[in-house]
């Protein structure tokens, strides 16, 4: 390529007679280039998210666990992205078939001159654009999984399983709301996936920790009297470096769903985005403080991707004092559904994943009925309608992952897929899955 | 919206006879996109440099205190990001009032449609864009302040301090040079911001820095002598992280500053960039080489960022043989400065702040007037007159910062809220302040 | 800028009536401004690959070397700037002399008129933009190199052998193929550098480590047989956070080398980019799994990368599909690579840098051929024809730097500059060379 611009070089400035003639582009092939160059701009930094996933869920785990996480978050990508190409996106974005319920054309993004119209663009090059812009929602849906299940699951149902999300659950609901599908048709809106993508995730770590059960040592039950152990990540450092990275992709998470380099309304995103993240860390802070008596730095981080995440399915839809005060909710619900998770229901989340990505997902999408303007929402209901889809919408999505979920879960316990042995949990899974260490050279305890 | 744009192709697919009719864009529409997508892409850039400033303070630092230094670079973004929406932006670009001094409207992103033409833009989407841009700024001023003040500052205090300087101190010095205040109108030029954000944040860092006093067995005094002992960083390869992932942000931060997509300087910009933090980095190694007999990391890496800080206010006017002698010259200049704070003036600087960020901030912004293109500046001043403009900003910037700041910190520090217990800083910021650890289940040795 | 800009809108309002007139853009301008913003961001991404680079090797390698090799990562890249400005740049990117071996103009970036004219171009914007996205490819070159010769090597010897590498033993080969010299002549295609670029960081990694001689302890000599050790990594986290830094590059790095904008094709090269990583990690996993009965982790990092080094000269004209099976082939040729120069020519490589990129890069090269769509190549070429020209190309690089790299580590050696007494290995280089410890406070244990 770059030996053929050359060579073209050479020929136009013979030709243009000493300067270059660069062919003259249309409107349109700028109206193009605008697109692509802001999606592949905004799918890059929400791959490098799952950098932050990888460095958050490692660094607020245990160091004889760091090498197994580190395998999951690589894998849960590689696997993920191939499942999709081959049979997820087909069933996410391909014509509506079944009520709206799945696609069903695209399968390893084969298409012919009618499925491009059934899609509605003129180029392949337009469906690689949105498959990779896509692609990296589907794998965050998946990789916020690994998270709540960190520390006990066993590598090859952990593989297993980010396979059928990414090619599975994931892409039929995504139909329902960001295909076409039926939840669209009644006016739900979900602009960056405050639910297609997170709650996803999150519904799924939570049937996945409860099928689970707990890390060993985590509640201890003494005369009938359950006791609550903290078990502290080992490297805080990594674990805010991997919020930031997050909190970066985020921009190309919520700014790229404009779908559109030329839409105006870029910059309203980024600005709502940055006011939600700030509002939820300082209330998350301030909640952590009020409650437990110190700024707690694990409950703060959260908060900002509880505001993150919360935004995500308004950010379009809502202003900048919507946006804070969305984010600041999110922060005081973060801290509270962590505690809820932990101290009354005793679901084992090492990182907080479901508060963090469901509970607070499922506020962002309600938060759009309740902040949203309607007239950019567009879908001819009145707030009390909207409110209702929004509602619906969360339900119908966290029924679908839950029973998919039990089914998936299920099976690879049966199968003895799904929790590793409880030596092996003591030894680390470092060791026992993968036969390495993460920080070899290291004196370190092992805790519980 | 992908619902919305999904209607809209299938009404479009209809209507065009299977071919999508994209809207055209107009020309004007085509200038505000590239315009968005540039200062978005660059200041997501700017807003990853709070990671890197995260891990080059964290890393430089010890290991008991590395929790409450992420928290802190956590927090001051967050609370800087809305005190800067709140009144900080409002006092930096609102209309200039009161002499050039400050200005005064646009509190809350709050705008009429007056308040627009005053700006100088139509919609409210070019103020989204500029104010996204420029939080990002802000909030460097604001995180800079960290490094200096480490290891022994009260986190109330700190936050109290973020908030002031994100509302107050940098909006309004910034108002004189960006925003078209005095300095503006007399023909300063800081294109990326050497003195309007590196020198604003190290000014306060240095004030703080003094009226903190050194940490704790820094500066030992034996029989009238003062003993200087250096204390290490607990992790290299984190603050290295941090040098490249600053080195990357700066890309943003300078490239980025011309504010426009279609500007053909963003290269040459991307250029002296890259040449000055090389010859920086070069030249502070083997200053330390020459100097303590090895190549010293430390030094090393803030060499690269005192070139990039060095290049910053010149890096549009000045071109690469000059952006080489540049940094080149702040490379040795950020080493010489670090040993006089450190070992002269007994100013204890942890990460070398004041000296990165404001010696070579400095050093900078008079290198503007010394090299630069004055006709690119078009101020209208000879190169006497250039260079004495330039000095009086940079002498006016640090009058404002170091009044504004001694009172800022006298109060804090009178009550009470500046410096943690003697006990604390022994025991470490991170469960004193925080009740947690950074490295759980590591063997780590105090020192000091 | 910032108060130009002001001071231009304040004009264009008066001049307006209130509404800001934006200068009209030329649809050049536009082309030119796509062109621009693309490849800044392009170039910014495959900067931050040095932080990639950075994070794996260190992880990959002993606590008591890890101050070295950021030094080195840092190092490399700034005198490898400087050089590329200096001279690199002239010989690979100067109007071809001498049968297209080397270019000869445009040294340290000066051009006249005809000099512009003989690039191609008509603006020095143009060759800003050019040479900004080519540096870092040069920068990725030379570092690559740091990995194979890690922790013995002498600081001095490889600051020296940086500045050789992007000086002249990159840009000249880069010349033959991206320069329009006589490889490109003959057809040759590699779109992103998996010869130009990998190829030629490993073939010198190759040979420096051969004439290094191997970590002292890696392999032991009892009674005639050989004792291979492994000499495990120390921080998994940060390499795998390292693998995902370089991934996310790769987009700027490929996806960029169409350096062009409005190249409709960007997206087919990010996911062909995507696909074959994915297949690399995921083939390396289980290869790894069968061969040693565990999913190894440095191992699959080291696929997923393989991957994106094997499909790096065919992104542009290797399908989805076949980007799965190019990356598939390269993650398990990398596991048996790594094995192979190891295990048979004992070889001490600690990062697996050869096996990565100078196996893969050739096996991407060949698959250009093999798999790559002809009419998009143009070279004219029957599909026999192509794969013995990138047969050729593979050979000929091979060639020119082995036989470069023999010379200049050949002369280090004999001056003494190439490797650290067995003292200070023992001690580690952070300590010998830099006088500075990577992880103060931390115990760690000396592995040999």
């Amino acid at each position: 390529m770059r030996k053929r611009l050359f060579l073209f070089i050479v020929l136009a400035v013979v030709l243009g007679g000493g300067r270059m003639v660069a062919q003259e582009l249309t409107m349109e092939d700028v109206s193009l280039a605008l697109d692509m160059i802001w999606l592949v701009f905004a799918a890059s930094l929400v791959f490098l998210m799952q950098a932050g996933f990888a460095m958050v869920e490692t660094g607020l785990t245990r160091a004889k666990n760091a090498g197994n996480i580190i395998m999951k978050n690589l894998m849960d990508f590689s696997v993920g992205a191939l499942a999709y190409w081959a049979v997820g996106w087909a069933f996410m974005y391909g014509a509506p078939g079944a009520g709206g319920f799945i696609g069903l054309n695209g399968f390893g993004l084969a298409y012919d001159q009618a499925g491009l119209e059934a899609y509605g663009v003129g180029t392949m090059s337009e469906i690689y654009r949105d498959w990779f812009f896509q692609v990296v929602f589907a794998a965050t849906a998946a990789t916020i999984v690994s998270g709540a299940m960190a520390e006990r699951t066993k590598f090859t149902g952990y593989l297993l399983y980010s396979v059928v999300i990414s090619a599975v659950i994931y892409p039929i609901s995504g139909h329902w709301i960001w295909g076409g599908g039926w939840l669209a048709g009644l006016g739900f809106h979900d602009f960056a996936g405050s639910t297609v993508v997170h709650s996803v995730g999150a519904w799924s770590a939570m049937v996945g920790a409860i099928l689970l059960g707990a890390r060993r040592g985590k509640y201890v039950t003494v005369n009938g009297q359950v006791t609550v152990k903290a078990i502290p990540g080992h490297n805080l450092p990594i674990a805010a470096l991997g919020v930031f990275i997050l909190w970066f992709g985020w921009y190309g998470f919520n700014a790229g769903s404009t779908l559109s380099g030329s839409d105006p309304d870029i910059a309203w995103v980024a600005t709502t985005t940055t006011l939600a993240a700030g509002s939820g860390a300082i209330l998350a802070m301030l909640t952590s403080w009020v409650w437990f008596g110190k700024p707690e730095p694990t409950f703060s981080m959260n908060g900002a991707l509880a505001g993150l995440v919360g935004i995500t399915a308004g950010t379009w839809v809502i202003g900048p004092f919507g946006a804070v005060v969305v984010g600041a909710i999110a922060g005081v619900l973060v801290v509270a559904s962590v505690e809820f998770f932990d101290k009354v229901l005793h679901i084992d989340d090492p990182v907080g994943a479901i508060s963090v990505h469901g509970v607070c997902g499922a506020w962002g999408t309600l938060a759009v009925g309740i902040f949203g303007d309607l007239a950019k929402i567009d879908s001819g209901l009145a707030r009390g309608g909207q409110i209702g889809v929004q509602l619906l919408g969360i339900v119908a999505v966290f029924a679908w992952v839950v029973v998919t979920a039990l089914v998936l879960f299920g099976i690879l316990k049966a199968a003895r897929v799904l929790r590793v042995e409880p030596k092996d949990e003591l030894l680390g899974l470092d060791l026992s899955e993968h036969g390495s260490e993460a920080y070899s050279g290291f004196q370190i305890f092992s805790n519980m």
